[in-house]
């Protein structure tokens, strides 16, 4: 049983991780960070890392950016592995990052998704076997309307994730519309679909002849983060001192 | 039983019909026109419509822009309704089917097939609820990699059809990666996917608020023209002398 | 501008609803009911409907069985139209219903989704396209893997929609793994999808010749009945007394 | 450059996979085999492969049953690696493909098409992942109206795949329409759609807390083994002798 402090525990994010933790039999929390007040969480909640001495294997971490550098410099201090999905760290914290993971276990990955990680090592497998078959590829991600980037960070990161495994370049397309030619074989289409509510939707296809393969991720919400979080956690607990992210939770 | 000539009948388009009609109750093929010889049609084969002393109801023609001018002429004289799916005809074919659609009854249409005509007046009929009601509208379509324009004219056909039944116009976006801001209401987002040998995806999409309704239309051979034609002349048999499309074969 | 009050204001639905309305530009929340408190709302909360003598054009109600009677009373008495979604009514408060559509307009609905309603007057149409012409109807619903009902009603609701406007009566398969044999011309089948978290997806496929025409409608959450049942006071207000349903709101 | 010898060249899939290696750069047709005439194939065509004096790196085998001795016996003596597509082998051509592998590469697969068979290998990488965190496993697949099994072969045998990676067995569900309950989390759903003319599409979804991670495979026509078969040959061109699969050609 992997025992977890949840630091930032009353946060959104936290409160997710709560219910999930509590519905996972091989995890459990058995105390939360947080200066806010007011949820029942089933687990003695603290002010601060430091004021925390229940015994734990591993921290979340989804907090805010200034609780961060009291959280690494006692993660570090009493060798506790961190899980640390807080964003928009400065370039000094990105160092106590550093530095805490000389003396810890420290994960950070840009996309928390379990699915969005997973997806990523499954199509350089595929990319490595189509490819070379002469198979097209193409990514269709759909978002939300007040979405103001196209296309999704994501669907760059998947499309990367594929020509990380080829020895050619694959190029990007995002408008086929002001040009009269048949598709280049050299090239990944990446269309983006805007609309409603949309949270997140990324399918990339493999499209040979008479024969579509196609590879589809759905999040509903953001709890897609908070289960990767989890996930993450269970791995980490135990390990070496070290700088861990996402890929590293996915082994086969 | 309707009664079918049809004409062209040794060709591609004329095969697929001949085997549809066979499974088909609805309707018979009693002969065929075509110069070109070497297939079983079990019906008689004659070298033109004027050659062609069997009674029939309608004509389906799938042949070539030179054969035209004859079959209009004798459809003319017959007073013989025809399903006119030959392409590329000249201007003053043009008027001659025109002259014909005096005497008889002319179907002649944009596009085939049965399934995306349809579409077209659904899309009508649920953008008059959803268009109100705040829903965006996208749509995705995909082809092979041959195809050298971009969005295909069916896609296009979609989204005209569309703006026909709102007030106010859409405006039609087919790349969204050279801004950063929020979706526009009065836009309606163009996606052409290319890939392997893909027939022919059309993907009408209305989002909303944590709702999306999609409407998908694939085909998987040329033979939903065929279908589409065969559809078209069981409706035309019978007709009053005039002009019809396939939105006249749909009736709710 | 529709002005609504709110019945049942502070609960899960009221506040979704609250927070759409103030999206709205065609209406406005003008006063809310309930008797629990706690919410900060833009507008005057009362105890009952009877309290309340904000004016207004109708009213929205998600609140419980319990309240209903009262309501009925209030919007009979005021022939005020009132949209009704509380779920669970008792036989005597079903009576009640007939009897306040005697003087005012009441609308109530199985399903509140605009989605799903206009999808099944869309399917009416293109099964009376599709179903002459031979295409095989099949139906696919994916939920989460709590619910205990398969297939959903939502999808049966969907198929009875469809044998309502054919002359034959498709019969409903649900498992073709006990049998060897093709498919029956006449029938639809339902196949019931379950895992994770999944809200409610809903896809119904026409398979023809080489073709395949697909409707599918995504709910994210059940922001789709607050969204529903706001359309549906929209065009309640001002209408002569009745009952109603959510087909009445979906007009071409 | 790999040399082929097309061995049924003049058979329908012998016809695609000609089509499909002339436009491949890392092969090339040197000879075919067949007792059938009247096709232009731009190589030569002997009758038997005793006949064929043409030097060839392997045999790619789409013929009969009947032609299958003579075919393994000679590529048995000339140490010639084979493909062997042919289906419905006899007890003792099974036993004589077992021989001939002692002596030479003979590659033989259930499903011939390499995104099936890929598809198979992620599905047991993702389900590692996956199924200890969870996910519920789902399995649609469609297909014609005339298919007499269901589910099919490939949807059992993808679930097969999933079911060899896992320490714990999936049941098989087919129908849930039976009984009332929440979903078991020990099993995988298996749904058959039927309708029109569908050539194959399997979907596997794997859906945990707010996420849907779906793999799809669409076929459109039986090209999807011809271009298995040719990425098979490359393949097997060089190596040495032994039985090999589908499974084999997919290397990461």
């Amino acid at each position: 049983m992997v025992r977890i402090i949840m630091h930032g525990c009353n946060g959104k994010m936290g409160q997710v991780i709560t219910r999930m933790a509590a519905e996972d039999k091989e995890c459990e929390i058995v105390a939360g960070i947080d200066t806010c007040e007011g949820r029942l969480n089933g687990y003695p909640v603290f002010d601060s890392l430091q004021d925390c001495d229940v015994e734990a294997d591993v921290v979340i971490d989804f907090s805010n950016a200034k609780a961060v550098d009291g959280l690494l410099e006692n993660c570090k201090k009493r060798r506790l592995p961190v899980v640390l999905c807080t964003t928009g760290l400065s370039k000094e914290q990105i160092q106590k990052v550093e530095d805490t993971a000389k003396e810890t276990a420290v994960l950070k990955s840009a996309n928390m998704s379990l699915g969005i990680n997973l997806l990523m090592r499954l199509l350089q497998d595929a990319a490595k076997v189509l490819s070379p078959a002469g198979y097209d590829i193409e990514i269709v991600e759909k978002h939300h309307n007040k979405k103001v980037d196209a296309p999704s960070g994501t669907a760059l990161a998947l499309a990367d994730a594929i020509n990380e495994t080829q020895d050619m370049k694959y190029a990007y397309s995002y408008d086929r519309s002001q040009e009269r030619k048949p598709r280049e074989k050299q090239e990944i289409g990446i269309s983006a679909v805007r609309g409603g509510t949309i949270v997140g939707e990324h399918e990339v296809l493999f499209a040979g002849e008479d024969e579509v393969i196609e590879f589809k991720h759905t999040a509903y919400s953001k709890a897609v983060f908070a289960k990767g979080a989890l996930e993450a956690a269970k791995f980490l607990a135990g390990k070496p001192a070290g700088k861990y992210d996402m890929s590293d939770v996915i082994s086969f």
